[in-house]
C-alpha cells in the first residue's frame, strides 16, 4: 500500500492509516501540525445559508462537546463551512455530494456546492479528530471527495416485524455517518401494513395489529432525513405481498375473501386483482395519498413474487397501469427484478434482489437499476465478504460505458422475519458500514484487513452516536442468564452466530411473527469479532510456529473455551430459554480441548463443529479445524 | 437465616433465595406447583377503574413480552388486581400502600386498598418471575406487604449539572422498580435556574445557558411519576445558593449586582435579601406560579448553607415569612435542616443532610423529618454500608413511640458536581435499590451477602428497564480509548473507583461547570463488582488456604491485572485523555505482580496502592493487600 503520510505527534498518516470510512476518493496529509481543538472550536458558516448546515453544524459541536468534554463558548471558528448553493428543495439522486476539506493548524474549511457535500465533509471531519499525547488534534490533510454512485441505500423491512420510529432515528444517525444517502422503507407486505391512510383507514386499522406509523410521523422521519442528507423511498408491495391490504379490503383481491395478516414467512397466495378495475381507482386515490406525504422523486412498488400463476400473465398490464398513476402523481416508478419489461417506460428503475445478471440485462435494455443481491443482511454474511460484492461487478464487465452509468448504486436490505427491533442494529451494523463504502469509495478501496480496523472505529463512532447494536446485544444476554453475570454465556456468544435465514426456516419452519426472538441465537451477532481475531492468530501461528505471542495467545483461548461448557452448563440447565445453548456450548468446550490435546481427532467431528448446530453456527471452528488439520492430527474414521 | 421454603422444580424458595428487592414484610412459600406464563397471560383488572392501573398492566404486560419473548394474545386473566379504591386524586406522603400477592398454579391474583400498593404489587410479580428447565414460571408464594417508611425518596440535583427529561424519566423507571415513592427535584441552585417561570422568564433565560425544563416538560414528569406510584416534590433553595435567580432579578440580592452564575462549587455569597420587603413579594408570586404546576403537598424551599453571617441573622425571620406564603398556597414547608426553629409552625418537613442526631432533635421538638445523610451517592460508599445506614438508626434509639413516628423516611441524594447526564445513571444504581430496600423492608432485613445477591438481579432488571448504568459505561471506556478494543481499559477500570467529591475537589480545586467528566474516573463506577467478587476469594483463601478453586482463582486474576498495564501502556502514551490512568495502571500491576511473587514488600508501598491515587482509587488493592499480609511478606522500611 503506497505510503504517503508522514509522522505527526505519534500519528502514522499512510494512507492505510486514516481513520474514515468510507475512504475519500483522494486523501493526502498536510505537511504542517495538526489542528488542535480547543475550548473556543466552533462552526462558522459561510456562503449560502440552509437549515440543515445549521443543524448539522450545531449536531457536529454537540458530538465533539460529548467526545472532547469540552463545553464550547465564544467560538473562534475552527471550521469554516463554506457552500455555495442551497440545494435542491426535495434532495435528487443526481445532485452534486462532493466536498473539499483541508485542515491545517490555523483551522479547517470545508468547501461544497450544497449541503449535501458540506454535511458529508463533516462527517469526515469528525472521523479525522484524535486523541494523541498532547490532546484533541485533527491531522493536517486535504481530502477531495466525491461519491462513486449517485444512489447508496439501505431497505428496511417494517412489515414483518414492526421497527418504531425512535430506531428507525438511530438507524439514520448512523447512515448518516457512513454517507448512505436513500432510506428506502418497506411499508406494506403480508404480516403488516405500516402506515396509516386517512384515505383508506381500514388498511392500517386490520392491516396492522395497531403497530402502524401515523402521518405525523412519517412527516417527522423525513424530515429527520432530509436533515441527514438522506432520501425516503417508500415501498408498498403490490400486486402480490398485499395480504395486509385485503383484511381490510378484500374486494381488491384476486380470489374470494375474508383474510388475514399472515403471520407465517415465504410467498403467499393473497394477491390484488389485475384485472379488476377497481383495484386501479383504489390505488389511484392511495398512490396519490402518498405521492403527497412523500416528497422523493422515486415510488417503489415492490412488484416481486406474485405467487399465482394467472396472476403472473397479468403482472405486465398491471404495472403498465400502476406505472401510469404513479407518473400522473409526478413520481418515478422503482420495482423488483420481476417488473423488467419492455412495455415500461425508461425512466423506471429496476431494484435487483436476483443478481448482477439481472442488472446488467435491465441497463442493456436501458434501464436504471440499483443492486442488492449480495447485500442481503439476513443472510449473515460476514462483512469480508458484503465489502468485495461491487453493483458494478463482473457481470457489467460486458457493458458499454453509457449502460454502466444506468447502475446507480446499490442497497443494503434488512428483511426482518427474525429480526426485532431489539436486535436490529446488531445485524445492520457495524456490516452496513463496510457496504457503505463500497458505494462511496474508489473502487480499487479493496484492503479487508485495514476495512476492518476502520469498522471496529465505525463500530465504536456509532456506539458514541447511541446506536444500539453492542449495548442491546449485553442486555439481550443479561435477560438469557436472568442475571448480570454473564461471564460464561458471553464467552460462547462471542463466538456464536446466529444462523442465515434459510437456516432458520429449515430448522423452526413453524416459526410465525409471534415467535420469540430472544434466545441465544437472536442474541449472537453476524461476523464474530472474536472469531476473527482468533483467525488471525491462528494465520501467523501457522506462518511461524515459532512466534512465542501467537502461540500463547492462542492456547490462552482454547483454554478459556474448553473450560467454558463446565462454567455454563449449569446456568443452562436451569433455564429453559438457553436450552438450544447447550449444544453449541458442548462443541465449542469439546474442540477447544482437543485443540490442546495431543490425541488424534475424528474428521468426521471435527467437520460436524463447522456445520450448523441447530440454527447457530461456530464462528471459530474453522480455525480451530485449521489448527488440528496444521499439526496432522486428524483421523478419517470409518 | 430461617429456611421456610420447599423444592419446586430445582428453585430453592427459602427466606434467603427469593428473588424480589426490596424484601417483602412478609413472603411464604405456597405448596403446589407454580404459575406458568403462558402465550395466554394477561392482566384482568377488577375493583375500581384507574388508568394508572391500566397502564402498569400493559407496561407490566409489555415487560413480560420482552422478558420471555412471548406474544401475549386473547389473554386467560392469569393476573388478576383487585383494587379497592381509586386512591387520591394526588397521591399523599399517608396514602395506604400495602399490598398482598398470592400465586398458585392457577394464577395470581394481588390485592391492594388502592393503585399505590397494586403498582408496587406488580413490581414484587415481575421480580418473581425465573425461567427453570421447563420454561417462565413464578412460585407458589403468598406475599403481605407494606413499607417500614412512608416518606421513600430520591434527591437529584439538576442545576451544578443539567439532566435532560429523558434520564429523569430512566430515574423515575427505576424508582418505581424498587419502590421509592418521592422524586425530589432540586430545581435552581447557584449553577442554574432549570425550570421556565412563565411570571419571571429571566430567571430561565438568564440563569439557565439555555438549559432548562418547560412547565409542559415538567407537567409530563409530574404525569409520568403519578402514573409509578410518585410524588414529585419540587425544590427552590433560598435564600442562599440563589445566585442563578439574581442573574435576571439583582434587585432580591442582599448585596449589589450584577450577578453571574456561578461555574464553581462550594458554598457561595450571593444571597437573596431577607430585609428587602420585594423579595416576599417577588417570591409570593413565584411560588404561587409554581404551587400550581406541582400538586404535591409539599414545598421545598432549600435553606441550607447561608454564608453571610449576616443574612444568617435573618434567616430565621426569611423562613417564617416564606412559610407564610408556601402554606398561603395550599402546601407545607420543607427544608434543610438549616430551617429548624420553634418559631415554625409543626407541620413543616426537616430533611437531614446533617445526621441522624439533628433529625431526633427536630423530631423530639414536633418535626416530622427524613433522613439524607449516609445516603449521599457522591460520596461514593459501597452498597453495603448505604446499606446498613436506618432513618430510624442509634441517635433515633432515645426517642419515644410518637417522636419515632415523625421520623417519616428518608432521601438518597444525587449532587452533580462530577456528574453528568451521561454517568448520572451509574452512580445511581445500582446502589440505590439497597438503600429502597432500607426503606421499605422490615429492620431485621440486613443480610449484606444476600442483598448483594438480588442486587445483582436488580441490576439486570434496571438494564431490561432501559437504565443505561450499564450501557453507558462501556460507551465511555470506547470513548477513552477511541475504539471498542477496550480489554485491556475495562481490566483497570474494573478494579477503578472514582473518588468521592472531597477528594475530587482536593484534586482538581479548580475543576468548574465546564470541567470535561470524560475521564477514566468519570467511567469507572462505585462499589467495583470485581472487586467485591475477589475480596470474597480472598476471605474463602485465608479460611482455608487448602482450597484449590479460590486459591486458582486469585491466581488468575493477579496475571490478568499483573500483566494489564503493559498492555495498556501504549494506548495511554498515545492519548492524553487517558493520562491520568497510567498512575493507577502501574500500581495495579506493580501490586498484583507483587502478590504473586514470594519476595517481601514495603509496608508504605503496600499502603499507597490502598490510598488515593489521584483523584481514583483502587478498589482491589486493599484484598490485594490482605493477601500479602497474610503470608506475612510485609516489610516495613526505614
Amino acid at each position: 500500500m503506497l505510503k504517503i503520510g508522514i509522522l505527526l505527534f505519534g500519528v502514522v498518516a499512510a494512507r492505510g492509516q486514516w481513520n474514515v470510512m468510507p475512504m475519500p476518493s483522494s486523501i493526502h496529509a498536510g505537511s504542517g501540525a495538526p489542528l488542535t481543538i480547543e475550548q473556543n472550536f466552533s462552526v462558522a458558516l459561510e456562503g449560502v445559508s440552509d437549515p440543515r448546515l445549521e443543524h448539522a453544524a450545531r449536531r457536529l459541536t454537540a458530538r465533539i462537546a460529548l467526545l472532547t468534554g469540552m463545553t464550547f463558548r465564544d467560538g473562534g471558528a475552527a471550521l469554516v463551512l463554506r457552500t455555495e448553493s442551497a440545494g435542491n428543495a426535495v434532495q435528487s439522486v443526481d445532485e452534486d455530494e462532493s466536498y473539499r476539506l483541508t485542515v491545517n493548524a490555523q483551522g479547517a474549511v470545508i468547501t461544497a456546492p450544497n449541503p449535501l457535500g458540506a454535511m458529508h465533509g463533516l462527517e469526515t471531519f469528525y472521523q479525522l479528530i484524535t486523541n494523541d499525547a498532547t490532546g484533541w488534534v485533527v491531522p493536517a490533510v486535504a481530502i477531495e471527495d466525491h461519491p462513486r454512485f449517485a444512489w447508496r441505500g439501505m431497505h428496511i423491512d417494517v412489515a414483518r416485524h414492526f421497527i418504531p420510529l425512535d430506531v428507525i432515528r438511530r438507524n439514520l444517525d448512523g447512515m448518516a455517518a457512513v454517507k448512505l444517502n436513500v432510506f428506502h422503507w418497506h411499508l406494506s407486505d403480508d404480516q403488516g401494513f405500516r402506515i396509516e391512510s386517512k384515505r383508506f383507514p381500514k388498511l392500517q386499522e386490520l392491516g396492522s395489529d395497531g403497530l402502524y406509523y401515523t402521518q405525523d410521523g412519517v412527516r417527522e422521519i423525513i424530515q429527520y432525513a432530509r436533515d441527514r442528507g438522506i432520501r425516503v423511498v417508500p415501498e408498498f408491495d403490490m400486486p402480490g405481498h398485499a395480504a395486509s391490504w385485503l383484511v381490510g379490503y378484500p374486494e381488491l383481491a384476486a380470489t374470494p375473501g375474508p383474510f388475514q395478516i399472515i403471520r407465517t414467512w415465504g410467498v403467499h397466495d393473497p394477491t390484488m386483482d389485475p384485472a379488476n378495475p377497481e383495484v386501479y381507482t383504489f390505488l389511484d386515490a392511495f398512490i396519490g395519498e402518498m405521492a403527497l406525504l412523500f416528497p422523493d422523486a422515486y415510488f417503489h412498488i415492490g412488484g416481486d413474487e406474485v405467487k399465482n400463476k394467472a396472476q403472473q400473465d397479468l403482472q405486465e398490464g398491471f404495472n403498465q397501469q400502476v406505472e401510469k398513476i404513479v407518473t400522473k402523481y409526478g413520481k418515478r416508478m422503482e420495482g423488483w427484478d420481476e417488473i423488467l419489461n419492455p412495455a415500461l417506460p425508461k425512466n423506471i428503475v429496476i431494484q435487483s434482489w436476483r443478481g448482477p445478471k439481472s442488472l446488467a440485462e435491465a441497463a442493456r435494455q436501458g434501464y436504471q437499476g440499483i443492486l442488492s443481491s449480495g447485500y442481503y443482511l439476513d443472510h449473515i454474511e460476514p462483512s469480508s465478504k458484503l465489502y468485495l460484492v461491487d453493483p458494478l461487478g463482473d457481470q457489467s464487465a460486458t457493458l458499454a460505458t453509457e449502460e454502466k452509468a444506468r447502475i446507480l448504486g446499490g442497497e443494503v436490505c434488512m428483511w426482518t422475519e427474525y429480526v426485532s427491533a431489539e436486535n436490529i442494529e446488531s445485524r445492520i451494523w457495524p456490516r452496513t458500514a463496510a457496504i457503505a463504502e463500497r458505494f462511496w469509495s474508489p473502487v480499487e478501496t479493496r484492503d479487508v484487513a485495514d476495512m476492518y480496523r476502520r469498522l471496529d472505529l465505525v463500530d465504536s463512532e456509532l456506539d458514541q452516536l447511541g446506536l444500539r447494536h453492542n449495548s442491546n446485544y449485553r442486555i439481550m444476554l443479561e435477560r438469557l442468564a436472568g442475571s448480570t453475570d454473564i461471564d460464561a454465556l458471553k464467552v460462547l456468544a462471542d463466538v456464536t452466530e446466529p444462523g442465515a435465514l434459510a437456516l432458520r426456516h429449515h430448522v423452526n419452519p413453524d416459526a410465525t411473527q409471534s415467535t420469540p426472538l430472544n434466545r441465544l441465537v437472536d442474541a449472537a451477532r453476524p461476523d464474530s469479532a472474536v472469531a476473527r481475531h482468533f483467525s488471525g492468530l491462528v494465520d501467523r501461528y501457522l506462518a511461524n510456529r515459532n512466534e512465542a505471542a501467537s502461540r500463547s495467545e492462542i492456547r490462552q483461548w482454547l483454554t478459556l473455551w474448553s473450560g467454558n461448557d463446565a462454567k455454563l452448563e449449569p446456568l443452562i440447565a436451569r433455564r429453559q430459554i438457553l436450552k438450544d445453548a447447550a449444544p453449541v456450548s458442548q462443541v465449542l468446550s469439546k474442540i477447544a480441548a482437543e485443540a490442546l490435546a495431543s490425541a488424534k481427532m475424528n474428521r468426521a467431528e471435527l467437520e460436524a463443529a463447522q456445520k450448523p448446530i441447530g440454527d447457530m453456527r461456530l464462528a471459530v471452528a474453522q480455525a480451530i479445524a485449521r489448527l488440528i488439520e496444521a499439526e496432522g492430527r486428524v483421523r478419517s474414521k470409518q
